[in-house]
């Protein structure tokens, strides 16, 4: 019943309109822990930065209008009352005629409206010689200058780096309220997945998709909290997904989703519970049996057992919400303009995506789809860049057109322009 | 008597010459655990992947021989022998005139080399109609095709990405050799320094270096295990220090480090150990007095205290050596031209850092640069995308002229190119 094709396009409004788009919640960590996490409060700041009118020489406090007309052949001479050292309150204050040491960073005190560079005195006993003017507030950072009382400083949403975090120890605070991670199950099916580091029996191969998908949704801010792998067994596939709809925050599985008598994912997605599969299979090449549902609340998305299958439909479907769960701007994969160096074809009706290699040629990017026979294959997969998108109406991609290659890693080196 | 000020050639020089280009060392974890880490090994591959002839499709597997004349209206009839699922060992073989059904990835039975697609036969009892001819291997991927035994699946080096740790599952590896993360120790000093959470005497600030330095340190692959604060005092900060070389592969330290009576750090590090202080006052700005020691073969990093400089001076002489340590490539900083939306000028004889924000305008990158007063606050420096260079030879960059930003954040939107 639920076996009707969606249009790529399909999907991705089915994602809109059923699946969460919000964070699953707030916790308070310490700002130590805080880079990388995204911030879940507009911070304000309870304080004034720099919290009083600070020296930012090493020198002397005085009042600038007792050294208007300080030059070098004809010094102002001023009285030394005693210094301020940083990190004190000061105890004196500046009166007319008189000047206090300051360092670097001390507390100007009272009094006082600037500060001469230690480089233009010089100390004859008590008395200080000045060599040079200094107007009003110079070499001073005047309280709040940097940051008012009540200002906002990191706004909800952002994604903290180490410049967030300096702001929020500047201002005293210890902790800040970040979104929760998405706690997510991962479910792997398969009567001939064999767990790495165990013997491979005949017949069978090593599970790929439990890691791949593990690392991939701890990249994109998930929190795997259940990892399992399972026969395909009606039974055994209903026990752990309830499991993990029990434990987690959305599902993820892969296997067990195309239309042979041994791939029963949605039909037992579909029992689970409402509104239970919401679609199953999308004209798209590779990913066609890909299946969304949603269980108490909670989606799952049913992934081809294929790897390179598997990780593309994670890429396209799942990094988005679990980075809106996270409190993160679901941002598109980064792009780039390729010229492709052969003609390509799509899958007739299908939207297509095809991995390439990038190189650069004469200054510009050049992409290489992965050979037709071996675009199934991990070692493949890890080699490729990105991929390209056909749509369903474009005959293909002819040899020397540009196109937009998503690309699945950092390319460091080309994104870098000297 | 070290205080004679290097060139920002002379510093970068002798980070190469004196410092550790080294990983720290190597340690086995988990492939679930491997996603981020630095590859320590050249990985071979154990087996052939797929490790035997697989079907990628529903079907019939057959000699292509039998079936080379099979048309639409005169289909080739065979005789079924049974049927091979995933997972399973083949227990029948394919004699001439036979087929033996198969699913997507199941082993191929000895004696076949093709497989006919489900949709291209017809099952009339024991015999099987097939209405199109395949050629040899076709529908069949062969073993080793992918992946070969003995391969090399990812160089000593490799940033292990999702990718990498799917090929490290697929040949049946459940661990990895990473290198060690370096141990860094963080130490801050300044009597004027108070922790975020606590009160604010009059006259002190709260400490942002500790918190900015340690989230830096992370991002860069290194593993804070010792963080302290001090105060301005020679002995409090010998034994600090002790403690950090004893604990950690690489010390960090900020404030200090000035030529005034309280900054020590320079004194202190070179009586404790051999060859102590290899260079201190770099003819930077800012960051002039940053200085480099070894203490027992340990890098010491003696920072400014000035938040601004201790980061950029992180980012400058740090990082690159942190990543080495960590078994990485110390890869520059992410850069992108820009064009300077007014005249800067450097500090005279100074190799100049000024930090910027970015703007697209009318397609252009348009650099801004921070105002000058506020050059050493925090939220400014927080508001920043990165930093601009200016020669020490440099008369100045003028307003319009074209210039290389190197990237302090990742800027998402503006390396996007659509």
């Amino acid at each position: 019943m639920f076996r009707k094709l969606s249009s790529y396009d399909e999907a991705l409004e089915a994602l809109e309109r059923f699946f969460p788009s919000s964070p699953v919640g707030v916790e308070e960590v310490s700002i130590s822990d805080a880079c990388g996490r995204v911030s879940a409060e507009d911070v304000k700041s309870p304080i004034s930065i720099p919290p009083f009118d600070r020296a930012i020489v090493d020198g002397y406090a005085v009042k600038a209008s007792d050294v208007y007309y300080a030059e070098e052949d004809r010094p102002a001479v001023l009285k030394t009352l005693g210094s301020v050292k940083v990190g004190e309150e000061p105890k004196i204050s500046v009166s007319k005629g008189c000047a206090v040491e300051v360092m670097t960073g001390a507390q100007m005190p009272k009094g006082a409206d600037a500060a001469v560079m230690v480089e233009y005195t010089e100390r004859r006993g008590e008395d200080l010689l000045v060599y040079r003017s200094v107007t009003v507030g110079e070499n001073v950072m005047k309280k709040g200058s940097d940051i008012e009382v009540g200002e906002t400083l990191v706004k909800r949403g952002t994604l903290l780096s180490p410049f967030e975090v300096g702001m929020l120890a500047a201002v005293g605070l210890k902790t800040v309220k970040v979104y929760k991670k998405p706690r997510i199950a991962i479910v792997s099916t398969g009567p001939e997945l064999v767990s790495p580091g165990e013997k491979l029996p005949p017949g069978k191969i090593y599970d790929i998709n439990s890691y791949t998908l593990e690392s991939s949704v701890k990249l994109c801010g998930g929190d795997v909290k259940y990892l399992c792998r399972v026969e395909d067994d009606p039974e055994a596939i209903r026990n752990s997904l309830l499991k993990a709809i029990h434990e987690a925050d959305l599902i993820v599985t892969s296997g067990g989703v195309s239309v042979g008598p041994y791939d029963l994912i949605p039909k037992v997605l579909d029992e689970l519970g409402k509104p239970g599969v919401i679609l199953s299979g999308i004209a798209i090449k590779p990913g066609k049996p890909t299946t969304f549902a949603l269980v108490d609340d909670k989606p799952v998305f049913a992934l081809p057992g294929q790897p390179t299958s598997a990780l593309l439909t994670f890429y396209l479907f799942v990094r988005p919400v679990i980075m809106r769960m996270a409190g993160m701007k679901a941002t598109p994969l980064k792009r780039v303009r390729a010229v492709v160096d052969r003609r390509i074809f799509p899958a007739k009706g299908r939207r297509t995506f095809v991995t390439v290699t990038l190189r650069r040629e004469r200054g510009r990017l050049v992409a290489s789809p992965v050979p037709k026979g071996l675009s199934g294959a991990i070692k493949t997969l890890a080699k490729a860049d990105g991929f390209i998108e056909i749509l369903e109406n474009q005959q293909f991609i002819d040899e020397g057109e540009e196109t937009t290659v998503y690309l699945m890693k950092s390319l460091d080196e080309m994104e870098v322009q000297t």
